[in-house]
């Protein structure tokens, strides 16, 4: 048998998306093997990590500081919000540099089959947001889901009566498609298009 | 964009074998999610493995204690070597359970295509094992692959001369098949079917 300490990490591994414990198991050898190049950077960037990220306590973005850069930034657009699922979405519309507003994360999407309740998201900060007023647009940015879009409808009641303008993502997107995989043509097209929610 | 030390994780993460650049995107994201339950574990886990592993001197297998626990423990026939090609291929052996005796790590196998030499593998460190005595069988359990065998028979040709039983894995083993990815039963059968090299 390896160590306990190579079982550990294994195990840790293995339970990230993406990795199975076979495919765990080659990227613990390969951490052994390559120790300076692989393991030690591996295990700076956790610490810093852990270290330093928090979660804004405005957005629920992931940053080194609360409020985060984001929410701190003067030269953003505070009349303008997106509203994302995932802190993965507002990464990739950053990535794009095409929303010149502030985010909102609403930590997932309603699901029944998960049991996701809208007490599970952010929504009810979201909505205190706006009503503390200031903010014009609302873009509702969900994933091309069936949950998204149950998620954005869900939004939808939830704002109305507000002073706001509310958008959400053109549907150029692929049917099934999540934000987070979709290049940034695709992206921009969408948000360019972008239309009020009937 | 994510803050720097995301993009560092994202970066360490996807050098891994099995792991790209969107799937280590996202593996970030769990573990910035799931801090208590995700990234704290694989941070002590690696910590652990970096502070107290290393690579055992006699036969390259990765331990707590150099020599590591197999070739200190007085049990194991000291008679009898597996020679392997990788850590990961001890561990599969050790697993099943079969092989009574101890170890060679070459550390790779011979590769004119990714230019691996003899001196690059712990050969010479093997052929003074076996001059020093105290061996009666060495079995080559080099992965099914072209590459594996053009090793065994250059280590074959290696220790041609000193008085030992060389013997290797049966092959009833799959063309191609890597030894990791082997159910116990086939290692078991191969192990058993072992026959001397011709
Ligand atoms: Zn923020
Ligand atoms: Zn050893």
């Amino acid at each position: 048998m390896a160590s306990p300490e190579i079982e550990a990490l294994t195990q840790a591994l293995s339970r990230l998306p993406g990795l199975g414990p076979r495919s765990a198991r080659r990227a613990v050898l390969h951490l052994i093997k390559k120790r300076e190049v692989a393991l030690v950077p591996l295990l700076r960037a956790l610490e810093q990590v852990s270290e330093r990220l928090s979660t804004c306590g405005t957005c629920g973005n992931v940053d080194t500081t609360d409020p985060c850069g984001i929410c701190a930034d003067p030269r953003r657009d505070s009349r303008s919000l997106c509203v994302v699922e995932e802190v993965a979405d507002l990464w990739a519309l950053e990535r794009s540099h095409l929303f010149p507003g502030r985010f909102h994360v609403l930590g997932g999407r309603l699901s029944a089959l998960e049991g996701v309740r809208p007490e599970d998201l952010a929504i009810d900060r979201l909505v205190s947001r706006i009503a503390a007023g200031g903010i014009d647009e609302v873009v509702l940015a969900m994933n091309a889901t069936l949950e998204g879009q149950t998620t954005a409808h869900y939004i939808a009641d939830r704002l109305e009566g507000y002073p706001i303008r509310l958008t959400q993502l053109a549907h150029g997107l692929p049917v099934g498609g999540e934000l987070d995989y979709l290049d940034e043509g695709t992206l921009a097209q969408a948000l360019r298009a972008r239309r009020p929610v009937a």
